[in-house]
């Protein structure tokens, strides 16, 4: 048998269960914002009147509606696509599985942001690629360490990279390096794996185009979600890249399992139809803004001054930085846990390669105000006693 | 790139679009079985008193009440399980992705069935297998030339079977044979996967229990659907097995889309809760009965005399011999589609080795008596204009 490791997400999300812990350590969404009875009506409706179809067995790809919508969306922001260039994916990590399947022979290189999102080296990890990290700072991945990487090491099998409100660490690339990171594509020849699920987050600052919408070449596969807009427990989210790209994607699809569910697909379909999107999005950004300041703001008021968190512009997370020796993930089992009461993700697993251990990842999308300051405040007594 | 062809099976469910054509060609089941009504109430309630769990992220193992129901079910049929022994699929097809993932390396041996599930080896050949293929008769697979084949290549990773109601063929594996496979399975040392999704659709003779009834070592993967027993638009499947082998899956299912949606995991696990499944199965069992009843009758009235078919015990298929020299695959492209307006599935695809040109699979669920007999009708009188 193949040697599968237990991974530090699935432990973490074990910690859900204590009801004890506050945890800040998922990436749940709110579900106060789920649109829970404009679902429900639409579910009720469409078992009503088309049961039988949204039942049944439908296309692999997906539902032609469901994929022109999106089409249309991704065009609106800048990344012209048509439907046959979308294919309905099982949420945005089946599109990392079908992406490392499609892509990773044994020992390919890939190139990530360091560090990188967990879920990602999950999916390409069986594949077993090499793996070499760029550097990030307050505007994203460094395209000038990225252009030393590409030089030293040759064109990688694609670039992993979430643009905007990265995950873990909430910084958005900024649209010079996207461009820039567009050019050095072409120049070594490489794809570009774009994940982003945070996109709609935004909730301060200017959009920033899709990398996808600088790609002249066919080069970058874009990975899209609902479940931070809608619900994640649909399970929908979607590929846009060229139609070969699309249609080898769609192939594997096929093959990991038919198709996604054909009544969640009717069912966001009919929403995207019926429904004002950005209206539910005002009101989750507003929600996010709130829960965002409350953090780091009680985060200044409890933590030591040493901790560094980083200041998103949309998304779920922020990202800590602790003092030089400090090991995050022994804080939290040793105190931060057992003691505090608290969970977070410590941010070792985040790293490919040349893991720091003094960092963490919160998540201020969960928990209620409420909790959300009892758990900081907590944290942060834990820490400056820690000291 | 990696190579991805495209599939047999996807150019047929292009078929399907076509509003003229007559298919026999898909495993769907008939819509007019769902129990509609049934999950349209139970998904309302579910969004009306718990929507907020139920559109949320959960465990990627599937919700534990789902699984203890699963671990029932099979207890029941002879193959004692523990809800840790259960893990919930994006439908039966993704356990042959993950089982794929999780064993198969570059050149390693699978044993199937000759013919087999086209699905599973669109699922196990991105892991690039070496294939044996033992020969079949109306017991199933037969054991003495596994037995020949064992002896001859040495044990496989592992065994690939659909022992009840097989895909394509419709045959079911002997008591005899299942307890013979076990003791070929513990004396060569190698895994089972027992892909049983049409279970529970028996309508004629007597229930064989579960290979993995037989399984005293771990050795066996079962894989179950409620694809054709509720609906398989809501894409619930699961596998069961050791906790070690249970363990391995969940990683890979987390790595490969998080987990399956938790609104039809909830809606599958309260229909289970609520209603007699085997009330819902008596009137699929009838109703298949009678369709494989007239499409047997059908073809005996209206085909060439030469021409032969199983006759299924339960399922959705009847498996096709032509006199030796026909083609199948051209005769449906040159005059089943055009000129009969008929499809089927012709049986060369589904040969891992050595394809026979002479076969095609048929399925009785999907299309109204009327359909049915007109569709048969044309096919026959086509056949006989074609010798």
């Amino acid at each position: 048998m193949k040697l599968v490791k237990p991974s530090a997400i699935r432990e973490l999300l074990q910690f859900g269960e204590n009801p004890e812990i506050i945890s800040f350590a998922g990436g749940y969404p709110d579900p106060m914002l789920f649109p829970v009875e404009n679902l429900r009506e639409i579910v009720n409706r469409t078992l009503k009147n088309n049961g039988r179809s949204a039942l049944q067995y439908t296309v692999s790809n997906g539902i032609p509606n469901l994929r022109a919508q999106i089409a249309q969306k991704m065009t609106g922001e800048g990344a012209p696509c048509t439907a046959d260039e979308i294919l309905i994916l099982q949420g945005g990590q089946q599109g990392l599985d079908l992406v490392a399947k499609m892509l990773i022979n044994p020992g390919d290189l890939i190139i990530t942001e360091h560090p990188t999102f967990l879920g990602a080296m999950i999916a390409f990890n069986p594949c077993q690629p090499r793996y070499e990290s760029v550097e990030m700072d307050a505007s994203g991945m460094s395209v000038d360490h990225l252009e030393e990487t590409l030089k030293r090491n040759g064109a990688p099998k694609f670039l992993y990279t979430t643009p905007d409100f990265h995950n873990p660490t909430g910084v958005t690339l900024t649209l010079v390096r996207r461009k820039r990171l567009v050019e050095l594509a072409n120049e070594f020849d490489f794809i570009i794996v774009e994940d982003s699920p945070y996109r709609d987050l935004r909730y301060e600052g200017t959009s920033v185009p899709p990398i996808k919408s600088f790609d002249t070449e066919g080069r970058v596969i874009y990975l899209g979600s609902f479940s931070k807009v809608l619900a994640p427990g649909l399970r929908i989210g979607w590929a846009a890249g060229s139609k070969k790209i699309i249609e080898s994607l769609g192939l594997l699809k096929l093959a990991a399992d038919t198709q996604t569910s054909t009544l969640n697909m009717f069912t966001v379909s009919t929403f995207l139809e019926e429904y004002d999107v950005n209206e539910l999005l005002q009101e989750i950004r507003r929600t996010y803004r709130r829960k965002k300041d409350l953090m780091l703001e009680t985060i200044r008021q409890t933590f030591p001054q040493e901790v560094e968190c980083t200041d998103p512009h949309g998304g779920l997370f922020t990202w800590l930085t602790f003092e030089r020796g400090f090991d995050a993930a022994k804080f939290m089992s040793e105190t931060a846990l057992p003691v505090a009461k608290v969970a977070y993700v410590p941010g070792a697993p985040f790293y490919p390669l040349e893991a720091e251990a003094n960092h963490a990842r919160l998540s201020y999308s969960l928990q209620s105000d409420e909790l959300l300051t009892e758990g900081l405040t907590r944290l942060g007594k834990a820490l400056k006693q820690g000291r």
